[in-house]
């Protein structure tokens, strides 16, 4: 019997033996390389493109043949008619694996480590924490009276604390009679009290009067990113805040592209619920590196997520939620042992809360913006939307509050995006186009400058300019239509309609130049209109969501608009209203939430009563499925225009003004856009 | 650097380098070859007799030179001197690792199988498991309705059963959706119901209604033998009873042997642990066979045994039991998950139920056989006694229950005795002397005739007669009494005083030959003086703690004893009476409970109110500390004779004659013992 083929990846050094056949973005996997995908190896993301490497390598001591790897072919031959790939490129979902190979992961195929943008919202919490220290004084042991060591213990909680119905867990009851004899009977105990029983249960304990601070984690697990804070249980201080990308990005970059991951490929669900609970231990360990404090500190961990990640976390197969009727395996709040969903890194009796999830599309991360923002307990009608891969969509105030999810798909988050690009440094975040001259200015993450500010180029030598996020792009289609460049239905000018020689054209449609560095082998930074309609698709999905719960609710407005998550910190309100992501507010009532969803986790963390709080309210809430209503897709259709149909649109006057323009061209699509068009002076 | 020295086992084969100064002993516990230890290490059991192989092996790869084991030492001289050791032979605790060696380890070394003399008594328990299987159809989602499976199951066990606060372990979730969607919304859960909360745990489920039958194991964990009885939850049947040796024997064969063995060797606590732990695993393993199940379908466990093994098998030191004031680290009952105890071949999620201690000699074992016997419901004063290597001793009525434990030490068990060995075949369990010839003869197990009877000698050919377990020590030593062979202080006659060549001198005291196979090779089994001492030791420290408990009481008297323990229900109540190892009471009067504790385990198995019952009483229980009672000693002084100092005895008349004989012999021992003596006509 020969052996399956060699497939040695660089730079990572990386190597394992296949089966004749396998896709190189499955071996890229089983081995842990750091290789992207968008789509779940659908063929249609390109962003596992690899470049193999033929001929001879002694130090690697293989040999690649010319056929190491399978024929070009067809959906690299469109991927290539239609976008180009690079000379000696693949796509590594496409090629599979002949014989022995050496594969190169270029740097664009590689996931960076995310800039975490979640950082932890100022915001005052009421102390009330699920997990405290308790110091008693037992009773020592009485061979006439005998009686347990623990018993003697709970006795002592009982007489001093007026704690009853205490539990230890098995892992510490070998460490009972030590601690008691080390601390000569007296002994700090964490004690984790049940927010729906008020059982209580001994998570760690120490001999006589600890020093050690004890630790919560709230974690934000998104489905790109995975934000934690590490918080003081005694005050709520937030001691650190960190991320990293969900390694789950792996195998598809948006909910459904994981969901079909895990039906196509057995096993596949336990993969990512391997991946990302591996993720979280990495996490644990270096926010508490980063705090200077030991990981066992850390007693409990909340964590706030969508349905898919809740399902995957909790090492449920998704599947269900990828179809009609959309079920849960659980949707109420989750109380579990650390350990048994694998998080070893932290306390070995940590406790784990999970907030309920609202429905099959809205997740417990939705409900941690509700306790984040209590639309319930707010007078004025707020609309709250949570801006990420997925929107999810609250409205409401003290009648009552309606909730909803809207795929608004990954382009907000510049994915799917020509020049798109992650939020990281040297992608461009804002972005202003002179009406007059229609030039752009703009800024880049890792830089406080704008571009036609001194020292700007000096500034992002080392970066460069790498792409465009997602606060960037929306901006970009924002002043795109501001400056003239636009027409209501999204068209782009070419260059003798708008006047500028940064509208070229490509094929049937025009493309508007950001920044062209491609002289020097840089980058071309573009909006295309492929990018227009991608934005346009995501806004309407967005706001016909919010419509659908106008409607359900029976109003045609909202007095105020939240805009949350990571995300929506960066928008920019003007300009999402520009483009008609959200109902007409005037300006100074949209404010940014900051990342709602973690201060929610974080509120949960630090106060019992607001668990009880937002499990009664999940069950209260009005749960409207978009997938289902019709006028959704009434709604979606009729907010594809910049501006959407409602008109007049005074909140904007004196600020902005919308030209009207009309370009036509060949490809036709000036017959889809907005119904009305709107007139400004 | 050299290779630390390779030791080679057989017949096992077994291998693993060791450094320079191993002891065999610690060598063969490691690698977990069968080499028997009563003593734990100490040098005063012989039970690790080893033969060292000299020379080349060229089938194990090594040559194995002269200074291989460490030189002879003191121990092992004095042990040749006094009781010899075979040619060749060496004390594996003794002789160190000094180079590669190949070690044999010869049958008597081997710790054997043990024959399990603890079938299941017939006993009718009513029925009240806390584990119940519940059909219910669940209602399908509803994307209007969103909610999730777990919580329409739930709402399902609800409205068909009327059953609330039902939790799913983490384990189960990931299954719940494909069960219910496999059964089409029908489903089966296993639940089970603590006794304490009446909080419902889902163990496991089915889809649709299962045809699968549920068990539970009650398993008696002893120091010698590990009992377990699988029984149908719904009907409580006994499907089969099976037992092995408790592995710890390695380690020590008495209790206290363990305790210093864990104080001895760091981490020895652990290692016994994982022992018991992994016997109990293979022990559900065969069990599960024997009885045609599969290992998943056992969903539920309860544990009775004594204080150690209840710290053993829970994982803690057991060092606090070692020593005054014998703090048990918790004493209540407990309600643990069998994974966390590393139970992992009965079903993942099955529930295990360890009955509460009552002191911290008087373990979990005692606070069954009270399950089973009731103390507390009788009217008339019942002592019972647990015979095994610790005798647990229960006193009461309606009026109350008293309860100590008495270091009767192994003797009872055939240990410590020179020809004692374990209940096995070929093991005498019965005797009988003839008054007027002093010959004897006597039944072994594995065989139903006397060796007096046709055939006998053709039966016993295979197994052959190999030494004299428990119940045949005290049967004998009561008989020498009877036969007028021993005289009330315990002295053994000569061959002169008793006329009889069975008894030879030895040194300065005698003994008595009951089987000479010496001259075809095969054992030579007699009673020294030294067996008759530790048989007084045994029976004056179980009479001793009974008399204490009834000091206790106030009574000289009780109306009925009862003799419980797998020991117990093979000792004859007549000569347990001559023996003194009990108090007088009619002959009629003395019952045997077989297996109590195992009874009560199956008690506690089958009914949940017993759970509570058991807890309850064991908390009235007057528990007595014989350590530290200064009448104990007293007792135990006064109880050295036989008989005893009770005169008349008038339960014995006419069914045995108890000999007035005085032996005078150079050993000087005719000044101790009883201190009145008996006449019988």
């Amino acid at each position: 019997m020969t052996q399956d083929p060699l497939v040695i990846f660089t730079p990572s050094g990386k190597r394992g033996r296949f089966p004749v056949g396998t896709p190189v973005l499955t071996a890229a996997r089983q081995l842990g390389v750091d290789l992207d995908s968008v789509c779940g190896g659908r063929g249609i993301c390109s962003k596992c493109q690899i470049t193999p490497s033929f001929g001879d390598f002694p130090k690697h001591g293989v040999t690649v043949s010319d056929g190491a790897l399978s024929d070009w072919n067809k959906v690299e031959q469109r991927y290539d008619d239609k976008r180009g790939l690079k000379e000696g490129r693949r796509l590594g979902c496409q090629a599979t694996v002949q014989s022995d190979v050496v594969i190169d992961v270029p740097p664009e195929s590689q996931v960076h480590k995310q800039v975490v943008r979640k950082a932890a919202s100022a915001r005052v919490i009421e102390m009330d924490p699920a997990t405290r220290l308790y110091y008693v004084e037992v009773a020592e042991p009485d061979m006439h009276v005998p009686s347990g060591d623990l018993e003697r213990l709970q006795n002592a909680l009982k007489d001093q604390w007026e704690l009853d119905g205490i539990s230890l867990p098995q892992a510490l009851l070998p460490r009972l009679q030590t601690t008691l004899r080390k601390g000569d009977w007296k002994i700090t105990v964490a004690l984790h009290t049940s927010h729906l029983t008020g059982a209580h249960q001994i998570i760690d304990m120490w001999p006589g009067l600890t020093e050690d601070r004890i630790y919560g984690l709230a974690i934000d697990l998104g489905s790109t990113t995975i934000a934690a804070h590490l918080c003081d249980l005694r005050n709520g201080q937030v001691k650190a805040s960190s991320g990293v990308m969900n390694p789950q990005i792996r195998f598809g970059e948006d909910l459904m592209s994981r969901v079909s991951y895990a039906m196509m490929n057995p096993g596949g669900d336990q993969e990512m619920t391997n991946a990302v609970r591996n993720a979280i231990n990495g996490l644990t360990e270096s926010i508490a590196t980063e705090a200077g404090i030991r990981p066992f500190q850390i007693l409990e961990t909340v964590f706030v997520c969508n349905p898919v990640m809740h399902h995957l976390l909790l090492g449920i197969d998704p599947v269900e939620l990828g179809q009609a009727p959309f079920a849960l395996a659980t949707s109420e709040s989750m109380s579990i042992a650390a350990r048994d969903l694998d998080l070893t890194v932290m306390n070995e009796n940590a406790q784990v809360y999970v907030l309920p999830c609202i429905a099959g599309h809205v997740g417990a991360d939705a409900a941690a913006v509700a306790l984040s923002e209590e639309p319930d307990k707010s007078d004025d009608l707020a609309l709250i939307v949570d801006v990420g891969t997925n929107a999810e969509i609250l409205l409401g105030d003290t009648q009552g509050v309606l909730a909803c999810s809207s795929p608004t798909g990954p382009a907000f988050e510049g994915a799917q995006i020509r020049s798109g690009q992650r939020a990281a440094p040297g992608a461009i975040e804002a972005i202003r186009i002179d009406p007059a001259t229609k030039e752009p200015r703009f800024k880049v993450i890792g830089c406080e400058k704008w571009s036609d500010e001194d020292g700007f180029w000096d500034e992002t030598a080392q970066t460069g300019i790498t792409g465009i996020c997602g606060s960037g792009i929306i901006e970009a289609v924002a002043e795109m239509r501001i400056a003239g460049l636009l027409d209501p239905s999204g068209l782009i000018g070419s260059a003798e309609q708008t006047g500028t020689p940064r509208c070229e054209s490509e094929g049937r449609t025009n493309v508007y130049v950001i920044h062209d560095a491609s002289a020097e082998d840089g980058p071309r930074i573009t909006v295309s209109q492929g990018d227009i309609r991608a934005i346009q698709l995501a806004k309407s999905a967005l706001y016909a969501g919010a419509r659908l719960l106008m409607d359900v609710r029976g109003v045609d407005k909202v007095d105020r608009v939240v805009l949350a998550g990571a995300f929506g910190a960066h928008i920019s309100p003007l300009h999402a209203m520009v483009l008609g992501m959200i109902p007409d507010v005037p300006q100074d009532k949209v404010q940014s939430a900051g990342n709602a969803a973690g201060t929610g986790a974080r509120i949960a963390l630090c106060n019992q009563a607001a668990r009880r709080r937002i499990e009664t309210l999940v069950r209260e809430i009005t749960k409207v499925e978009t997938a289902i209503e019709p006028k959704f897709q009434e709604h979606f259709v009729a907010a594809n225009a910049i501006p959407h149909a409602t008109d007049p649109f005074p909140e904007l006057a004196g600020e902005v003004t919308l030209p009207d323009v009309s370009f036509n061209t060949a490809g036709g699509d000036e017959g889809r856009g907005g119904r009305r068009r709107r007139r400004r002076g």
